[in-house]
């Protein structure tokens, strides 16, 4: 299995604390060992650091960590591979663009009998089952929804709606982003937490730094984080329960 | 106006010594500060590095010249901006997926008059001249050709063959990819050299740094380097003529 990071916030807003408890998990505290990447949504554009090698080793992991990069919309994904081989290809998260949005994706879980997912405008370029459903629920999509809506919150509840046919098919956990809204349809193990003021002090579980989030936001700051397992150990963290989902937007539950 | 680089290889191969060169033009030895991007492909993925820093002060930049990356074919982009501003989704290059490949382009010049050009089937995220060409020229090729070919040459051919219509608009040159084939169309200014064996030593124009490729290769080793002016300064570049273009395989020109 993998294990997922997303975060959504209403300010730009860096990772680092929360993405060097997940790194630990890639070959460290995990076994995740298979690659790991991260996309950060910056205006309308977003960029990748992606590695095959495992995060714990990962020079481009290190930068990451120590680069704070501001984002309103990050995900994550570090990856116990089954379904396809170590590869640069089969890593995530995945992009494509739709209506002139780059959508990203994660998926932790995994998935049989998955020939029926024939998509036709969405092709993936790995081997990987996650690829796969990424290509098929973005076509969906796209046959659905023939023109680009206004609004982008129907178009992820829509997806929200697709996910229990993936789920059908084995373990589906799913991160979905436009840079805006955020969707987190949980199969059997996802959590989230809004950290908003008043900011306490929060200590991660597998590596021993504790943050002041008091010191390093502004008290209309509104971040919540998801992540298939919680990242600290003092903070009350919400499950989602299995086939339902979460979807955010600038960091508040919608 | 902006710089290009390209680079197509037999064999994996790093772009450290180009890069460095290339990486001085963002705001040192040149004027084109306005960003940088650079993509790699490894096996069928790929992942790109950018930044709208100026290269020669983005950290990222500085990863990625000392962190060794190989590669068969690779394309990278100095901004310069004209249309569009400084921002990420402005930043060369720009990647979308053609059945199941990563497909990747950059642009040197400026167009006009491109209202004509409405692609439907891919569209810009940006708001860049350079990002709607590219959406045109996928968006032509998925109306010739309506299923994948088996080889992706006639593909690039008829790439090559719809560029005039661009450069009829302004001043057009571009490198584009499949990690396999690298198209370069030339306009006005793109020079390109192959290097293999006896391998010699190169010395970069931009920055004290000199190479011999003769302890970084192997004797089958075939290395083209594609670039808006030429990198070394005792090398013999080729220019390719305005309205040309050259197309390249895994380092050989076909």
């Amino acid at each position: 299995m993998c294990e997922l990071l997303g975060m959504s916030a209403n300010v730009p807003t860096d990772i680092c604390f929360s993405f060097s408890g997940l790194l630990e998990r890639g070959g460290n505290t995990g076994p995740h060992k298979d690659g790991w990447g991260i996309t950060f949504y910056e205006g309308k554009g977003c960029r990748t650091f992606k590695d095959p090698l495992p995060s714990c080793e990962s020079e481009i992991a290190k930068l990451v960590k120590h680069y704070p990069i501001k984002s309103c919309s990050v995900i994550s994904h570090i990856r116990q591979g089954n379904r396809g081989e170590v590869c640069l290809e089969n890593t995530h998260p995945f992009t494509r663009e739709l209506w002139g949005k780059e959508i990203t994706y994660a998926h932790n879980g995994q998935l049989s009998d998955y020939d029926d997912l024939q998509p036709e405008f969405y092709q993936p370029v790995g081997d990987t089952d996650s690829e796969l459903a990424f290509c098929w629920l973005l076509d969906e999509i796209r046959k659905k929804f023939t023109v680009k809506p206004q609004d982008m919150a129907p178009v992820f509840l829509y997806a929200a709606q697709l996910a229990p046919q993936l789920k059908a098919k084995g373990v589906f956990n799913m991160l979905l982003t436009d840079g805006e809204h955020l969707l987190a349809y949980c199969s059997n193990n996802l959590h989230w937490i809004t950290r908003r003021a008043p900011f306490g002090k929060a200590s991660l579980i597998d590596v021993d730094v504790i943050i002041d989030f008091q010191k390093e936001t502004t008290p209309n700051d509104v971040v919540t984080v998801i992540a298939t397992r919680p990242l600290t150990e003092n903070e009350d963290w919400h499950k989602i329960e299995e086939g339902e989902f979460k979807l955010f937007k600038l960091g508040e539950l919608i």
